[in-house]
């Protein structure tokens, strides 16, 4: 029994969506945040003190992305391929955390995240300059393909849209990448993804 | 053969290392920096037109850390350990993505890469006191091992040891963390990275 601490209204949904998709059992532990997106109690056994963390048998796990890519090495294929797509699968997680959701974060902080009063609109709009410099790299590689490896959905993409997600429910607006709106509906329409977001928005 | 596009003074370093590490052949094609950190000619193989990419037969990959995950798959133990080891060492590479070279370069920026007249002081003292927060949490756990999974060096070590590489080369204070400075002495003291090291400071 896969164990993810964190509540689903956190990057604790990323996990509970991988944990969907794999098939596999799976509780979770529900910790949150108190004022200023600190934890409302001590997680201990990350020594990072964040959320989320995964706890499988005698396994534990931090970063939600690593957890993600565990959890669907356990599922195998198509979820997680091998070979040559597993390195592609890393690459594109790597892409997702270097390239993609620090400006995310920082036009998410700039623009709903942070209270009014603290929010510096042009730090949002570096963000989102930031960031549409990349989606336009992905709406070049998701024209060639419906999903970033090929014709199936791996991890690579729950990886990517779990992070993108947020953003586009708050009204980041995507509609100059048309390719990446289609792949990110099919991506959040599939039964596991309807599955977690209904802890998360239900 | 490796073909790793980069010249030895930018992120392609890293690869070089992996490749010395694993053992495998490599050459280098050298592709540098004209003015403002932007490609001295265009790199067609990577679709964000940046340096390393890597070519391995028909694999193409970006993403220095995902490269040197492909690299080290391919020699295997100890270098890339299995199962929940393997799972670990990805831990801490989307760990040094998220958590380490963010804050390692809004420091280095504002302290040696950009020109003067551009760094911003209170820029680089935000990056150094985010930095060391972390470097906190990394203290704590080499006080329990020698290397980030236990006895032996993997390619989770390199990964991160190559990101706070030029940080420390370039001043980065690490007085406060002395089992930091214990791990990146022996990581930078092994054959391999000397050999990719000569390459780079040479």
């Amino acid at each position: 029994m896969l164990r993810i601490h964190g509540i689903p209204r956190s990057r604790a949904f990323r996990c509970i969506w991988a944990a969907e998709e794999a098939g596999l059992p799976y509780e979770v532990v529900p910790i949150g945040f108190a004022s200023g997106f600190k934890l409302e109690r001590p997680l201990a056994i990350n020594p990072n003190n964040k959320i989320p963390a995964l706890e499988d048998g005698d396994l534990v796990l931090f970063e939600s992305l690593a957890i993600n890519l565990h959890i669907a090495k356990k599922a195998g294929a198509p979820l997680m391929p091998s070979g040559d797509d597993e390195s592609r699968v890393l690459q594109w997680t790597l892409w997702t955390a270097t390239e993609v959701e620090a400006h995310v974060l920082r036009w998410g902080y700039n623009t709903y995240l942070k209270p009014p009063a603290e929010r510096v609109p042009a730090e949002a709009s570096a963000g989102k300059e930031a960031l549409d410099l990349r989606l336009a790299v992905l709406e070049g590689e998701l024209a060639k393909r419906p999903f970033l490896l090929g014709e199936a959905f791996t991890i690579a993409d729950l990886n990517l849209a779990c992070v993108l997600y947020a953003a586009r429910a708050n009204g980041y607006d995507l509609a100059r990448f048309p390719k990446v709106v289609a792949w990110i509906d099919a991506c959040l329409d599939r039964p596991a993804a309807r599955r977690a977001r209904a802890l998360r928005e239900g």
